[in-house]
């Protein structure tokens, strides 16, 4: 990891000075919001995907920077409207903002960035740019859709999971990597290469992240275990154990977490059987599926540094512990 | 207004086809959100400026009707959002949509439709377009901003309630004209005679619709009469009201209107006083102003039937009665 540490160290300034920047422009009823969500330290995967990607493909020059601040933006207003969707009460184990400011300033804190973010992208005058970032907006609306909707009418199949993790996580980084290659100017196959190593990466990235929530203690992660099981959230590892059960006892079992009504000790025993039956690990091992796929698309980036660095990427992803 | 309509009726079909194709495709979380809205039976006034400005401008074929269909979209994404951010109970006549299917699926239907716009338009692949509804999408959020703070930090300003205007209405107006002129293909002097047309004509319109909050029956807009008062609203008209108060009275009922917390009888006093006041009709009488330079603007236009009809829209704004 301490080459891509470096990597980041050094190009990361530019990103943040395009979000500082947008910060100070907002008007100050929600510019608390934004501040609070992007001060928060995230780990800015979605810049540093395009940039990787774009530097890869041979892209040079500082003018990437908004575009990959914008993908961030993207990414942070989703934050910050599902939270309220789900009522969260913590992110990267700070309050979420709508508690502290309110439901109000932080759906409108959302529309803004989402807003910017659209509008930068305008700025650089190209199409396909414009059309990969506006179907991305499209695609995490509908994701958000698909996720809320799954919560009032869970669905246990692994096809219906990927589906929304697509939504939710996939189509976001595949957007990352492709508008990268866009900037770059690649041939069609290049951004095509890029597209589906996105994609595949951000399955995977999603899928540890499920399997993250059963399997690390609160310290690591800022976010209380099992945190998916309390809020009803039908990810592999729980839907991986429904489908363990017999038709009876899943019903009932089902019937609690989609209301939210189950007690800490039945929370307890739902924790306890899914590590000792080892569906973190399972859903793990699922994860290595797509990053097999996203280093194959990889295969098909000429030789750079960058490359081999998103090659680490999905070795970091893969060794992912908090 | 027999010829505004006639050309209407001709025309809509065209416009209805494509928002109702939108509805259709929609996840059915929030397709009955979007079908209670689009369906309400709006003026549809701003895929009609859209369609009248491109037609005045000498565009002609079917292809326009996406993009006036997406501003509609614009219009009712903003709509939804508005009224779970105000907790508006009734529009149109009708239960708010959050009311009826709850707030996540609202929040979440505004954020679809906006996408949906946002993507109709990149389709037409024209930069200016794009630049276009992404500045009005983006200004459109800094209005929402923009209403609610007037809320929290009440001014009393003429300019401040300007500037909310132009965000809540005016800069979506001159985008439907903008954009009818952009695909029309004119030449910049009538993209920007179409821009200062649907800028002014968008004032107008908002000061028509605050006059008629203090001045028609409930029967006729759907709305209780004062509604904007109870709402905590400071628009031109209960602006003028506090104006010509002393500082102690009006410091006294700007704290109640800020709160909500006016009584009936109070509320009342309040529109008794404005009536008498004439504050409703010195509100026409600013809005007036702003037909005369939408009308102007309009003077830089060929003569056609659809020019002819685009003062047609002013005279119909001027006798607004519901």
């Amino acid at each position: 990891m301490s080459a891509i540490k470096e990597y980041i160290e050094s190009n990361l300034p530019g990103v943040e000075s395009c979000l500082s920047e947008t910060v100070a422009g907002l008007n100050p009823l929600v510019k608390p919001v934004a501040a609070h969500i992007l001060e928060a330290g995230g780990k800015r995967l979605r810049p540093m995907l395009c940039l990787l990607t774009a530097r890869a493909l041979g892209h040079e020059g500082k003018d990437i920077y908004p575009l990959a601040a914008a993908l961030e933006l993207i990414h942070s207003a989703t934050l910050l409207h599902d939270d309220v969707l789900d009522r969260a009460e913590m992110r990267r184990g700070r309050t979420t903002a709508h508690i502290v400011f309110g439901v109000n300033e932080t759906i409108l804190a959302g529309d803004a960035l989402l807003a910017i973010a659209n509008k930068t992208v305008t700025e650089y005058e190209s199409l396909p740019l414009m059309r990969c970032i506006s179907q991305a907006i499209y695609w995490t609306a509908v994701g958000e859709i698909q996720e809320i909707q799954q919560l009032k009418e869970p669905s246990l199949t692994v096809e219906k999971y990927t589906e929304i993790v697509v939504g939710k996580t996939g189509y976001l980084l595949q957007t990352c990597c492709q508008s990268g290659a866009i900037i770059a100017g690649s041939p069609q196959e290049q951004v095509e290469a890029a597209r589906t190593f996105g994609l595949n990466l951000g399955i995977a990235f999603q899928l540890v992240d499920d399997a993250l929530d059963y399997s690390v203690s609160p310290l690591s992660t800022g976010k209380p275990r099992g945190g998916d099981l309390r809020e009803g959230k039908l990810t592999l590892p729980l839907i991986l154990f429904l489908q363990g059960m017999n038709n009876e006892a899943r019903d009932a079992l089902l019937k609690k977490i989609k209301c939210q009504s189950l007690d800490p000790f039945e929370q307890q025993w739902v924790l306890e059987e899914m590590e000792q039956q080892g569906l973190s690990r399972k859903t793990r091992e699922e994860s290595n599926v797509y990053l097999q796929l996203a280093r194959e698309s990889l295969g098909r980036f000429p030789e750079t540094r960058e490359r081999d660095l998103l090659y680490g990427v999905l070795e970091y992803i893969k060794d992912r512990e908090d």
